[in-house]
Protein backbone atom coordinates (compact mmCIF):
# COMPACT_ATOMS: atom_id res chain seq x y z
CA UNK A 1 0.00 0.00 0.00
CA UNK A 2 3.09 2.15 -0.72
CA UNK A 3 2.22 5.30 -2.07
CA UNK A 4 4.98 7.84 -2.78
CA UNK A 5 5.82 11.10 -4.46
CA UNK A 6 9.22 11.27 -4.78
CA UNK A 7 10.62 14.60 -6.93
CA UNK A 8 14.00 15.65 -8.28
CA UNK A 9 13.84 19.19 -7.02
CA UNK A 10 11.43 21.94 -5.60
CA UNK A 11 12.07 24.66 -7.90
CA UNK A 12 12.95 24.97 -11.61
CA UNK A 13 14.79 27.95 -13.24
CA UNK A 14 12.37 30.64 -13.75
CA UNK A 15 9.61 29.17 -11.24
CA UNK A 16 8.34 29.21 -7.89
CA UNK A 17 8.45 26.84 -4.97
CA UNK A 18 7.05 23.61 -5.86
CA UNK A 19 5.16 25.26 -8.71
CA UNK A 20 5.85 22.75 -11.26
CA UNK A 21 5.21 19.74 -9.54
CA UNK A 22 2.34 21.53 -7.49
CA UNK A 23 -0.63 19.85 -9.84
CA UNK A 24 0.84 16.30 -9.31
CA UNK A 25 0.83 16.99 -5.61
CA UNK A 26 -2.52 18.04 -5.40
CA UNK A 27 -3.36 14.90 -7.57
CA UNK A 28 -1.53 12.82 -5.10
CA UNK A 29 -2.70 13.49 -1.71
CA UNK A 30 -6.43 14.30 -2.73
CA UNK A 31 -6.68 10.83 -3.84
CA UNK A 32 -6.08 9.49 -0.18
CA UNK A 33 -8.09 12.62 1.39
CA UNK A 34 -5.40 14.75 3.19
CA UNK A 35 -6.15 17.33 4.67
CA UNK A 36 -2.91 18.07 6.64
CA UNK A 37 0.86 17.48 5.67
CA UNK A 38 3.50 16.99 8.41
CA UNK A 39 6.60 18.99 7.25
CA UNK A 40 10.33 17.51 8.26
CA UNK A 41 12.59 20.51 7.35
CA UNK A 42 15.87 18.80 8.44
CA UNK A 43 18.10 19.45 5.81
CA UNK A 44 18.18 22.90 5.91
CA UNK A 45 19.69 25.26 8.64
CA UNK A 46 17.06 27.80 9.03
CA UNK A 47 14.03 25.43 9.96
CA UNK A 48 11.29 28.16 10.54
CA UNK A 49 11.86 30.13 7.47
CA UNK A 50 11.88 26.86 5.20
CA UNK A 51 8.77 25.87 6.98
CA UNK A 52 6.98 28.72 6.53
CA UNK A 53 8.52 28.26 2.60
CA UNK A 54 6.22 25.21 3.19
CA UNK A 55 3.26 26.03 4.50
CA UNK A 56 2.44 29.11 2.26
CA UNK A 57 3.09 26.55 -0.36
CA UNK A 58 0.80 24.23 0.72
CA UNK A 59 -1.50 26.32 1.61
CA UNK A 60 -2.21 27.60 -1.71
CA UNK A 61 -2.57 23.93 -2.62
CA UNK A 62 -5.39 24.09 -0.33
CA UNK A 63 -3.85 22.12 2.09
CA UNK A 64 -2.56 22.51 5.98
CA UNK A 65 1.05 22.13 6.96
CA UNK A 66 2.38 21.44 10.20
CA UNK A 67 6.16 21.30 10.75
CA UNK A 68 7.87 18.52 12.81
CA UNK A 69 10.37 21.16 14.77
CA UNK A 70 7.54 22.47 16.26
CA UNK A 71 6.30 19.13 17.89
CA UNK A 72 6.50 17.68 21.16
CA UNK A 73 7.54 14.87 19.91
CA UNK A 74 8.97 13.98 16.28
CA UNK A 75 8.01 9.88 17.01
CA UNK A 76 4.54 11.10 18.23
CA UNK A 77 3.92 13.61 15.29
CA UNK A 78 4.58 10.56 12.47
CA UNK A 79 3.52 7.92 14.33
CA UNK A 80 -0.27 10.64 13.83
CA UNK A 81 0.78 11.88 10.36
CA UNK A 82 -1.94 11.72 7.50
CA UNK A 83 0.67 12.42 5.45
CA UNK A 84 4.89 13.76 5.34
CA UNK A 85 6.28 15.70 2.88
CA UNK A 86 10.33 16.02 3.16
CA UNK A 87 12.21 18.90 1.38
CA UNK A 88 15.18 19.51 -0.05
CA UNK A 89 18.95 20.62 0.99
CA UNK A 90 21.61 18.62 2.30
CA UNK A 91 21.21 15.02 2.71
CA UNK A 92 23.96 14.22 4.88
CA UNK A 93 22.64 16.83 7.73
CA UNK A 94 18.74 15.17 6.94
CA UNK A 95 19.64 11.90 7.54
CA UNK A 96 21.29 12.38 10.18
CA UNK A 97 18.38 14.06 12.10
CA UNK A 98 16.12 11.57 10.83
CA UNK A 99 18.51 9.00 13.18
CA UNK A 100 18.98 11.61 15.67
CA UNK A 101 15.02 12.16 16.32
CA UNK A 102 14.50 8.25 15.79
CA UNK A 103 12.29 8.44 13.11
CA UNK A 104 13.51 6.62 10.54
CA UNK A 105 11.70 3.51 11.31
CA UNK A 106 8.41 5.15 11.99
CA UNK A 107 8.45 7.09 9.08
CA UNK A 108 8.96 3.76 7.33
CA UNK A 109 6.10 1.78 8.85
CA UNK A 110 3.90 4.43 8.72
CA UNK A 111 4.09 4.53 4.65
CA UNK A 112 4.99 0.96 4.35
CA UNK A 113 2.22 -0.89 6.54
CA UNK A 114 -0.31 2.08 6.68
CA UNK A 115 -0.18 4.09 3.31
CA UNK A 116 0.70 7.33 4.71
CA UNK A 117 1.59 9.35 1.33
CA UNK A 118 5.34 10.03 1.63
CA UNK A 119 6.09 13.24 -0.51
CA UNK A 120 10.18 13.74 -1.03
CA UNK A 121 12.14 16.75 -3.02
CA UNK A 122 15.79 16.20 -3.25
CA UNK A 123 17.33 15.53 -0.44
CA UNK A 124 13.93 14.28 0.65
CA UNK A 125 13.85 12.04 -2.03
CA UNK A 126 17.77 10.79 -1.36
CA UNK A 127 16.21 9.53 1.66
CA UNK A 128 13.35 8.01 0.96
CA UNK A 129 15.52 5.54 -1.04
CA UNK A 130 17.47 2.96 -0.43
CA UNK A 131 20.90 4.98 0.70
CA UNK A 132 22.16 8.01 -0.02
CA UNK A 133 25.10 7.00 -1.63
CA UNK A 134 23.90 8.70 -4.66
CA UNK A 135 23.44 12.18 -3.21
CA UNK A 136 24.97 15.40 -5.28
CA UNK A 137 25.69 16.87 -1.37
CA UNK A 138 28.44 18.04 0.29
CA UNK A 139 29.16 15.40 3.25
CA UNK A 140 29.13 18.11 5.76
CA UNK A 141 27.93 16.00 8.90
CA UNK A 142 28.75 12.24 9.57
CA UNK A 143 25.46 10.07 10.01
CA UNK A 144 25.39 7.03 11.88
CA UNK A 145 25.21 5.49 8.29
CA UNK A 146 24.30 5.99 4.66
CA UNK A 147 21.52 3.57 5.03
CA UNK A 148 18.24 5.99 4.30
CA UNK A 149 14.24 4.92 4.78
CA UNK A 150 14.22 2.35 2.25
CA UNK A 151 10.77 2.83 0.89
CA UNK A 152 12.08 1.36 -2.80
CA UNK A 153 14.69 -0.54 -3.26
CA UNK A 154 17.14 0.91 -5.49
CA UNK A 155 18.92 4.76 -5.50
CA UNK A 156 18.34 8.10 -7.35
CA UNK A 157 20.24 10.57 -7.91
CA UNK A 158 17.88 13.75 -8.00
CA UNK A 159 19.13 16.60 -10.23
CA UNK A 160 20.67 14.83 -12.71
CA UNK A 161 22.81 16.79 -15.02
CA UNK A 162 23.89 15.37 -18.19
CA UNK A 163 27.60 16.14 -19.43
CA UNK A 164 28.21 19.17 -20.70
CA UNK A 165 29.91 18.99 -23.88
CA UNK A 166 31.07 22.58 -23.99
CA UNK A 167 33.02 21.91 -20.52
CA UNK A 168 36.72 22.34 -19.84
CA UNK A 169 36.01 21.33 -15.97
CA UNK A 170 37.86 18.25 -15.34
CA UNK A 171 35.43 16.84 -12.39
CA UNK A 172 34.00 13.54 -12.50
CA UNK A 173 30.50 13.73 -14.69
CA UNK A 174 27.56 12.96 -13.34
CA UNK A 175 27.48 9.48 -14.98
CA UNK A 176 31.15 8.90 -14.05
CA UNK A 177 30.29 9.29 -10.23
CA UNK A 178 27.31 6.95 -11.00
CA UNK A 179 29.43 4.08 -12.52
CA UNK A 180 32.30 4.73 -9.77
CA UNK A 181 29.19 3.88 -7.36
CA UNK A 182 28.35 0.50 -9.39
CA UNK A 183 32.28 -0.68 -9.59
CA UNK A 184 31.16 -2.39 -5.89
CA UNK A 185 29.25 -5.36 -6.29
CA UNK A 186 25.28 -5.93 -5.44
CA UNK A 187 24.82 -2.36 -5.42
CA UNK A 188 21.57 -1.17 -6.39
CA UNK A 189 20.10 0.20 -9.40
CA UNK A 190 19.97 4.46 -10.02
CA UNK A 191 17.66 6.25 -11.39
CA UNK A 192 18.67 9.79 -12.59
CA UNK A 193 15.95 12.41 -12.08
CA UNK A 194 16.03 15.58 -14.31
CA UNK A 195 15.09 18.60 -12.91
CA UNK A 196 11.27 18.68 -13.14
CA UNK A 197 11.03 14.87 -13.35
CA UNK A 198 9.02 13.13 -10.37
CA UNK A 199 8.42 9.46 -9.60
CA UNK A 200 5.18 8.31 -8.66
CA UNK A 201 4.67 5.28 -6.75
CA UNK A 202 1.64 3.36 -5.94
CA UNK A 203 2.04 -0.44 -4.61
CA UNK A 204 4.18 -1.85 -6.94
CA UNK A 205 3.64 0.67 -10.11
CA UNK A 206 6.27 2.85 -10.46
CA UNK A 207 5.85 6.12 -12.94
CA UNK A 208 7.70 8.79 -14.38
CA UNK A 209 5.88 11.93 -14.33
CA UNK A 210 7.29 15.45 -15.39
CA UNK A 211 8.26 16.53 -19.24
CA UNK A 212 11.45 14.85 -19.10
CA UNK A 213 13.38 11.34 -19.95
CA UNK A 214 14.73 9.70 -16.75
CA UNK A 215 18.27 7.85 -17.16
CA UNK A 216 18.78 4.03 -15.70
CA UNK A 217 22.16 3.20 -14.83
CA UNK A 218 22.28 -0.90 -13.66
CA UNK A 219 25.63 -2.08 -12.75
CA UNK A 220 27.34 -3.85 -15.78
CA UNK A 221 24.94 -2.45 -18.31
CA UNK A 222 24.45 0.62 -20.59
CA UNK A 223 22.21 3.37 -19.27
CA UNK A 224 19.15 3.31 -20.20
CA UNK A 225 16.91 6.18 -21.62
CA UNK A 226 13.09 6.36 -20.62
CA UNK A 227 10.28 8.91 -21.87
CA UNK A 228 8.03 10.28 -19.73
CA UNK A 229 5.34 8.29 -18.37
CA UNK A 230 6.96 5.21 -18.63
CA UNK A 231 6.16 2.28 -16.51
CA UNK A 232 9.57 2.04 -14.42
CA UNK A 233 8.39 -0.76 -11.99
CA UNK A 234 10.53 -3.26 -12.98
CA UNK A 235 12.88 -1.20 -10.30
CA UNK A 236 10.59 -2.54 -7.33
CA UNK A 237 12.19 -6.26 -8.46
CA UNK A 238 15.68 -5.68 -8.10
CA UNK B 1 58.67 19.99 9.49
CA UNK B 2 55.71 19.32 7.21
CA UNK B 3 56.31 18.99 3.68
CA UNK B 4 53.03 19.27 1.59
CA UNK B 5 51.87 19.78 -2.01
CA UNK B 6 48.17 19.66 -2.14
CA UNK B 7 47.32 19.72 -5.90
CA UNK B 8 43.21 20.40 -6.61
CA UNK B 9 43.37 18.01 -9.65
CA UNK B 10 45.22 15.79 -11.89
CA UNK B 11 44.17 16.88 -15.44
CA UNK B 12 43.78 20.06 -16.86
CA UNK B 13 41.37 20.44 -19.91
CA UNK B 14 43.75 19.40 -22.83
CA UNK B 15 46.58 18.39 -20.80
CA UNK B 16 48.13 15.15 -19.90
CA UNK B 17 48.04 13.53 -16.35
CA UNK B 18 49.87 15.78 -13.88
CA UNK B 19 51.60 17.37 -17.04
CA UNK B 20 50.37 21.23 -15.41
CA UNK B 21 51.94 20.47 -11.97
CA UNK B 22 55.34 18.59 -12.85
CA UNK B 23 57.79 21.53 -12.67
CA UNK B 24 56.21 21.85 -9.15
CA UNK B 25 56.53 17.94 -8.33
CA UNK B 26 60.31 17.99 -9.01
CA UNK B 27 60.56 20.67 -7.11
CA UNK B 28 59.57 19.61 -4.17
CA UNK B 29 60.65 16.25 -4.23
CA UNK B 30 64.06 17.68 -5.50
CA UNK B 31 64.78 19.15 -2.75
CA UNK B 32 63.78 16.40 -0.17
CA UNK B 33 66.17 14.70 -2.36
CA UNK B 34 63.84 11.88 -2.98
CA UNK B 35 64.50 9.04 -5.37
CA UNK B 36 61.18 7.17 -4.97
CA UNK B 37 57.50 7.79 -4.12
CA UNK B 38 54.71 5.22 -2.53
CA UNK B 39 51.94 5.85 -4.79
CA UNK B 40 48.48 5.42 -3.20
CA UNK B 41 46.28 4.26 -6.05
CA UNK B 42 43.11 3.38 -3.32
CA UNK B 43 40.84 6.07 -5.07
CA UNK B 44 39.98 4.23 -7.78
CA UNK B 45 38.73 0.58 -8.92
CA UNK B 46 41.33 -0.26 -11.27
CA UNK B 47 44.63 -0.25 -9.18
CA UNK B 48 46.85 -1.52 -11.59
CA UNK B 49 46.18 0.46 -14.29
CA UNK B 50 46.03 3.59 -12.16
CA UNK B 51 49.56 2.84 -10.39
CA UNK B 52 51.34 2.56 -13.82
CA UNK B 53 49.49 5.64 -15.08
CA UNK B 54 51.51 7.12 -11.85
CA UNK B 55 54.50 5.39 -12.94
CA UNK B 56 54.79 6.37 -16.01
CA UNK B 57 54.05 10.30 -15.24
CA UNK B 58 56.76 9.99 -12.32
CA UNK B 59 59.10 8.31 -14.67
CA UNK B 60 59.34 11.10 -17.10
CA UNK B 61 59.88 13.42 -14.22
CA UNK B 62 62.54 11.35 -12.71
CA UNK B 63 61.31 9.63 -10.32
CA UNK B 64 60.84 5.79 -9.36
CA UNK B 65 57.01 5.12 -8.23
CA UNK B 66 56.27 2.16 -6.74
CA UNK B 67 52.55 1.24 -5.41
CA UNK B 68 51.31 0.54 -2.22
CA UNK B 69 48.68 -1.79 -3.55
CA UNK B 70 51.55 -4.16 -4.61
CA UNK B 71 53.53 -4.31 -1.32
CA UNK B 72 52.92 -7.22 1.19
CA UNK B 73 52.24 -4.48 4.46
CA UNK B 74 50.68 -0.84 3.41
CA UNK B 75 51.81 0.16 6.65
CA UNK B 76 55.34 -1.00 6.25
CA UNK B 77 55.75 0.32 2.74
CA UNK B 78 54.36 4.10 4.57
CA UNK B 79 57.38 3.14 7.65
CA UNK B 80 60.30 2.94 5.18
CA UNK B 81 58.66 5.32 2.51
CA UNK B 82 60.84 8.68 1.32
CA UNK B 83 57.70 10.38 0.07
CA UNK B 84 53.99 9.62 -0.68
CA UNK B 85 51.46 10.59 -3.55
CA UNK B 86 47.77 9.80 -2.74
CA UNK B 87 45.75 10.02 -6.26
CA UNK B 88 42.65 11.14 -6.79
CA UNK B 89 39.25 9.66 -7.74
CA UNK B 90 36.49 8.77 -5.19
CA UNK B 91 37.12 10.52 -1.70
CA UNK B 92 35.03 7.81 0.84
CA UNK B 93 36.47 4.98 -1.14
CA UNK B 94 40.02 6.55 -0.68
CA UNK B 95 39.56 7.22 3.32
CA UNK B 96 37.65 4.34 3.82
CA UNK B 97 40.52 2.28 2.36
CA UNK B 98 43.35 4.36 4.23
CA UNK B 99 41.22 3.33 7.51
CA UNK B 100 40.74 -0.41 6.29
CA UNK B 101 44.94 -0.44 6.21
CA UNK B 102 45.33 1.45 9.05
CA UNK B 103 47.68 3.54 7.31
CA UNK B 104 45.95 7.10 8.44
CA UNK B 105 48.39 7.38 11.74
CA UNK B 106 51.22 6.06 9.95
CA UNK B 107 51.52 8.61 7.45
CA UNK B 108 50.59 11.44 9.59
CA UNK B 109 53.39 10.35 11.99
CA UNK B 110 55.90 10.24 8.96
CA UNK B 111 54.78 13.73 7.27
CA UNK B 112 54.60 15.88 10.95
CA UNK B 113 57.29 13.71 12.69
CA UNK B 114 59.65 12.76 9.92
CA UNK B 115 59.17 15.17 7.75
CA UNK B 116 58.35 12.76 4.57
CA UNK B 117 56.90 14.84 2.07
CA UNK B 118 53.36 14.35 0.92
CA UNK B 119 51.83 14.54 -2.26
CA UNK B 120 48.15 14.80 -2.95
CA UNK B 121 46.04 15.44 -5.42
CA UNK B 122 41.95 16.13 -5.85
CA UNK B 123 40.54 13.20 -3.67
CA UNK B 124 44.33 12.77 -2.67
CA UNK B 125 44.07 16.29 -1.37
CA UNK B 126 41.22 15.89 0.53
CA UNK B 127 42.59 13.14 2.58
CA UNK B 128 45.35 15.44 3.98
CA UNK B 129 43.36 17.87 5.60
CA UNK B 130 41.26 17.98 8.74
CA UNK B 131 38.44 15.91 7.30
CA UNK B 132 36.72 14.91 3.67
CA UNK B 133 33.78 17.39 4.53
CA UNK B 134 34.52 19.68 1.62
CA UNK B 135 34.45 16.92 -0.94
CA UNK B 136 33.11 17.10 -4.69
CA UNK B 137 32.41 13.07 -4.43
CA UNK B 138 29.22 10.83 -4.21
CA UNK B 139 29.15 8.78 -0.92
CA UNK B 140 29.64 5.46 -2.30
CA UNK B 141 30.77 3.50 0.55
CA UNK B 142 30.64 4.50 4.28
CA UNK B 143 33.57 5.02 5.94
CA UNK B 144 34.28 4.72 9.63
CA UNK B 145 34.83 8.44 9.98
CA UNK B 146 34.75 11.78 8.10
CA UNK B 147 38.49 12.73 10.17
CA UNK B 148 41.27 12.60 7.61
CA UNK B 149 45.03 12.62 7.99
CA UNK B 150 44.80 15.73 9.33
CA UNK B 151 48.26 17.08 7.77
CA UNK B 152 46.86 20.81 8.35
CA UNK B 153 43.93 22.52 10.07
CA UNK B 154 41.57 23.77 7.30
CA UNK B 155 39.39 21.86 4.36
CA UNK B 156 39.75 22.26 1.02
CA UNK B 157 37.60 22.20 -1.85
CA UNK B 158 39.37 20.76 -4.66
CA UNK B 159 38.21 21.69 -8.39
CA UNK B 160 36.80 24.69 -7.27
CA UNK B 161 33.80 25.69 -9.66
CA UNK B 162 32.73 29.57 -9.56
CA UNK B 163 28.64 29.64 -10.31
CA UNK B 164 27.91 29.91 -13.98
CA UNK B 165 25.68 32.86 -14.51
CA UNK B 166 23.88 31.40 -17.54
CA UNK B 167 23.31 27.67 -16.07
CA UNK B 168 19.46 27.47 -15.35
CA UNK B 169 20.74 23.93 -13.39
CA UNK B 170 19.09 24.69 -9.46
CA UNK B 171 21.51 22.06 -7.89
CA UNK B 172 23.64 24.06 -5.30
CA UNK B 173 26.51 25.99 -6.13
CA UNK B 174 29.98 25.17 -4.67
CA UNK B 175 29.80 28.38 -2.68
CA UNK B 176 26.29 27.41 -1.59
CA UNK B 177 26.89 24.05 -0.43
CA UNK B 178 30.21 25.45 1.53
CA UNK B 179 28.35 28.20 3.48
CA UNK B 180 25.92 24.78 4.77
CA UNK B 181 29.06 23.30 5.40
CA UNK B 182 30.20 26.37 8.61
CA UNK B 183 26.51 26.66 9.05
CA UNK B 184 27.60 24.57 11.88
CA UNK B 185 29.97 26.14 14.56
CA UNK B 186 33.32 25.55 15.19
CA UNK B 187 33.99 24.77 10.94
CA UNK B 188 37.53 25.49 9.90
CA UNK B 189 38.16 27.74 6.50
CA UNK B 190 37.90 25.96 3.92
CA UNK B 191 40.19 27.14 0.40
CA UNK B 192 38.17 26.46 -2.62
CA UNK B 193 41.36 25.62 -4.91
CA UNK B 194 40.38 26.19 -8.89
CA UNK B 195 41.45 23.54 -11.31
CA UNK B 196 45.26 24.41 -12.12
CA UNK B 197 46.27 25.40 -9.11
CA UNK B 198 48.04 23.88 -5.96
CA UNK B 199 49.12 25.13 -2.28
CA UNK B 200 52.97 24.25 -1.12
CA UNK B 201 53.07 24.04 2.33
CA UNK B 202 56.89 23.78 4.13
CA UNK B 203 57.03 23.82 8.04
CA UNK B 204 54.22 26.82 8.83
CA UNK B 205 54.87 28.74 5.53
CA UNK B 206 51.51 28.11 2.85
CA UNK B 207 52.24 29.44 -0.51
CA UNK B 208 49.11 29.17 -3.60
CA UNK B 209 51.06 27.83 -6.28
CA UNK B 210 49.51 28.00 -10.33
CA UNK B 211 48.04 30.49 -12.41
CA UNK B 212 44.52 31.28 -10.27
CA UNK B 213 43.63 32.82 -7.54
CA UNK B 214 41.42 30.65 -4.75
CA UNK B 215 38.97 31.41 -2.97
CA UNK B 216 38.58 31.35 1.71
CA UNK B 217 35.88 30.89 3.21
CA UNK B 218 35.44 31.13 6.69
CA UNK B 219 32.25 30.90 9.03
CA UNK B 220 30.67 33.79 9.28
CA UNK B 221 32.65 36.31 7.02
CA UNK B 222 32.32 36.71 3.24
CA UNK B 223 34.81 34.27 0.91
CA UNK B 224 37.89 36.63 0.04
CA UNK B 225 40.05 35.92 -3.23
CA UNK B 226 43.57 35.26 -3.09
CA UNK B 227 45.93 35.68 -6.25
CA UNK B 228 48.67 33.21 -7.16
CA UNK B 229 51.61 33.12 -5.06
CA UNK B 230 49.41 34.23 -1.82
CA UNK B 231 51.03 33.79 1.34
CA UNK B 232 47.92 32.03 3.26
CA UNK B 233 50.01 30.90 6.84
CA UNK B 234 47.33 32.51 8.43
CA UNK B 235 45.19 29.25 7.50
CA UNK B 236 47.48 27.22 9.76
CA UNK B 237 47.06 29.52 12.84
CA UNK B 238 42.92 28.74 12.63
Amino acid sequence: MRKLLLISNSTIHGGGYLEHCAEQIKQFLSKSNVKQVLFVPYALHDRDNYALTAKTAFEKMGFELESIHTQPSPVEAVHKAEAVFIGGGNTFRLLKTLYDENIVSEIRKRVLEDGMPYIGSSAGTNVGTISISTTNDMPIVYPPTFKAIGLVPFNINPHYLDPDPNSKHMGETRETRIKQFHEAEDTPPVLGLREGSMLHVEDDRVTLLGPLHARIFQRGQEPVEYPPDSDLSFLLRH
